[in-house]
């Protein structure tokens, strides 16, 4: 069935299914034109202690895309790290949607940093080059590792002064808050973010992402971009329900710590099975564990197994959904 | 409560929501591989009598877009009806994921036709020119008019002349088929279609469409095109679900002719209520109606007003979810 | 032959040619910046009797789709003249370069008014359809007529109150201050423009356009603009030398008068031949006029016919380069 | 002044400007229909004993971009070398005109090789990935070094097994065939090569490049792309004197072997001179000399710098038109 291979196997949380069928009652106007929808920038500009504006979209590579769009043109270049899911998995929608090109850059456990930023400083005047715009961070990042906050202020120290956008590829934001405990402003337009793609699809959602704009100057273009990209929807109500639903009472912020202490549990269980190799930390919903070869056969035959990759390692992620008993499985098929 | 400002002011249907319980078990695979998306294919190739391809997505600017950039790239031009969707409401979506331009050109009842298409014809092999490579249709048209077969034929004649491609936007094609009474396969790659959109949101789906590609040529780009332009979704399965939930049994044919149905019954009563101009004929679900201007006003007092043109005509829209006592309503307020 | 196809049927102008030998000296530093190139935005801002900041390009499709591209992004339309050159003769270049839909429009002898214009005003603030942010004039237009300064200032008015963008397509700019006798400032800045295509290249150069920008609010992006069309030559001092040869002395003006009035010339010998049917009015190079069929033939044969229409009518162009000698071939042909 | 700065600071050659002369008679049709432009695929297809098709363009940007966007598609990437020209000097236009992706590989010597590009074969396939359909290499490189021809075959091997087509960007490809010494068709189509951008500008001419195409399925959009890319001139008859001159005669191919002759002779007297190290071989017109503090100062002062870059190596070019004499007064600046 597939359980750790991602969070996205996951299905759709009750409490968002509720409210998709709580929505689905007489006749509203379209394309967000609807109670609901007029209720999405309220709810998320007390959720980030500040006035934002939503872009509701369906899935990340749109949000991300959308995002980028506003903070990058035809002539610019985005910092993004080179093993991102923006550089790697969105099939050229970023530079579709924006006209701008991916800038891939180094950097240890999946993270920008400034010395790995600097490179791009000499393009900065360059008639030749693609004028650097914007910088992309993931967080959490593809390998599941989470930049701290003073991480994401040193980066956009350097992003301030070089005078260049910051864009947060949030797709997996709600772990990252969890784990961090810190406040969902702290970790995005206080750290110098200019918009978040605000993932809910991976944690509970059917399918729904919002771009959360801090930066004012972005409204203007934002509404005729997203009906551009082809993400406005017409009956918009269903996916504003969905992410009223995921922030209310904290669903969004609860799912993503059941997500990160199901996987430390998977750790800590793992690690009393001999032959295992666990990372040194677990900061996520994410882990990347090395088993041996009749291990990976079981969880293989038990349809257990995660990506496995060239290193020899398997990725594995745990969901809002992940129950002890899938837990239960998994470590008794490693242990055989 | 706008019940007639468009057939998208609707809901869900209950049977597309149950689908989308049902599909909500345990744990499938992302991006497409899972068991509901797999059927699709299968599916509608039964439905369409022939092999064909689907893409999946959740608007119907996606649809086209995507369809019509399996035609046209950034040499071409695809003609469109100066008055359609296509170039008319989706804010250069059709132009970003082609790169083609859309070459507006008139016909009556909202229909393009071949003597309209023929002043196209001097550009072809002009260098100077985008080279015309698609021809997109609506159906129903955006006025509720309807190409017969033989319309769609005659055009299809002229496209297969000139070597171009043939579109239908059929955000409501359920509307046409069950109008006309022929089969999907008439009206659609017998009638001479390289793809179809294919509407279901409109018809009682949460957001989704189908590209239904019946040119082979256009498969090997296809998937690839899907991801890039942001529609690939995770959750595949719900949307798949939806979709099959919408063919199955027909509801999709059932939820039209009910939609027809009750626009023409709004149009009987409204023919015994004085002062009201109606066209002379209706064939689809929806209608342009005159009204007086005290009717106009008791319509917008209740709620009930649709969208109103400068020439003083109504659009006037019914869905699957229109129940006679909406109708009742109406009459109730245009009568006064 | 075909000395009257049009005014790009010429060669260059010796004293362009001159300045081509002069500056083929020694060696210089690419890319613009050497001291032809240093001196353009000065001679054109004298020129112009305003600062101006000048892109040189080779071609005026370039020239055309870099200005729009300054002034429409992929959320935005262009109104454009149905006939006109953008719309007609670019290829979808303004739509590659600037992301821009071009809006055809209608509008008495190929000229855009404010009538025509009024049309697109229903769609500012909707947010399905791309948004109106230029307006592209041609001056002369492609059938010679000529916007007057008092025509120019009413869609300038019409374009400031809807915050639209103002380009002059002057691929014949200098016809058209020859033939009004006005200023080039009287005809651009002062009357409204944001940016003009200033064309150099029928009117004597080898190859050579100049994007000449008003608005100040252009200059940052203009110059990685021009990279990123791959139209910054590297021995960028030989389109500077055209460019200086040509607007200094008057060669510009005087070579356009010359054009001009030999047009004016044709069209007096033509009076006086019976069977040709001319326009009422001449104003600029370019002429339509209607030959019997066997003159028609005559000039066939004679390798002197121009292009001919539809309508039956043969556009003749003159160019700085037409002499009396081929009037008088002309005239006989005709004659017979 | 800055004699070694680049190839592109010479003018045009003696023969190309009389070419340019020699044209400047008459009226010819307009956008290639002329004498000059009609013999081009003529004269080429002899050139490289195959028959090919030429765009005649502008820049090296363009010939390049447009090149690759005959190969490669908006759901492709482009695997290029990460300090190519065509990546780190185009400021997107190769994005621009494809809609690809670049993507950066490493490898010695400014040259991609299998290793690297085994690197994205695990893309291909991949549905989130844009997929890799061309190969483009600098011939000669960046920095001075030369594929030999079992180089290129090798990578041409890669390229066929994967599908791929593959570019040479041949700005300076007449120093690498004078170098190597074998025939043109030898390092192009029989080696594998789909498109060459064939470079005339900096060895001769005013600004004329030669996209030439070996792969005949290139050939129906080629024309389209160039007009869109605003890269057709209206007297094109003068770019096509200028390639005509340029290959006639072996003027290319003894202009690049002055110049590389020239460059030798550079080193050897430097060789001589204490204090300058310089590369083990020189293959081309290009070499990266490293200088003492006071033999940089000196040039810098005698106007005869080259580009100086961080590691402290001067970047010296020798071009069609260096002199013993430049020659001399460089080697006297670093000799003191």
């Amino acid at each position: 069935m597939a359980e750790f291979v991602s969070d996205n196997v996951s299905g759709i949380h009750p409490k968002v299914m509720k409210a998709l069928q709580d929505a689905n009652t007489g006749y509203r106007r379209p394309y967000g034109n609807d109670e609901l929808s007029d209720r999405l920038n309220g709810v998320f500009s007390t959720l980030f202690e500040t006035e934002v504006f939503v872009l509701p979209c369906v899935t990340g590579t749109a949000a991300n895309s959308l995002a980028l769009s506003l903070m990058a043109g035809p002539i610019n270049s985005i910092c993004v790290h080179e093993r991102s899911h923006v550089y790697m998995d969105e099939c050229n929608a970023p530079e579709l949607f924006s006209g701008a090109r991916l800038l891939p850059l180094p950097g240890d456990y999946s993270k920008l940093n400034t010395q790995s930023l600097q490179t791009v400083v000499s393009e900065i005047g360059e008639l030749h080059s693609p004028q650097p715009s914007a910088i992309s961070l993931t967080q959490t990042t593809e390998t599941g590792t989470i930049y701290s906050l003073d991480e994401i202020a040193a980066i956009a120290e350097f992003a301030c002064f070089y005078k260049m956008k910051m864009h947060m590829d949030g797709a997996r934001f709600a772990n990252a808050v969890a784990s961090i405990g810190c406040s969902p402003a702290d970790m995005t337009w206080r750290a110098g973010l200019d918009a978040l793609s605000f993932g809910a699809t991976k944690n509970g959602c059917l399918a729904a992402e919002a771009v959360v704009i801090f930066n004012q100057d972005f409204i203007p273009e934002a509404r005729h971009r997203l009906k551009r990209s082809a993400q406005l929807l017409s009956k918009q109500r269903f996916l504003a329900a969905q992410l009223l639903a995921y922030v209310e009472d904290d669903l969004w912020l609860n799912s993503a710590s059941h997500a990160n202490s199901q996987m430390a549990k998977l750790a800590n269980r793992l690690a009393e099975v001999e032959g295992v190799e666990l990372p040194d930390s677990i900061g996520s919903n994410m882990m990347f564990a090395k088993f041996t070869a009749e291990q990976n056969q079981r969880l293989e035959a038990a349809g257990l197994a995660g990506y496995l990759f060239e290193t020899g390692h398997m990725r594995l992620v745990c969901s809002w959904a992940t129950h002890d008993e899938e837990i239960d499985r998994f470590v008794a098929a490693v242990t055989g």
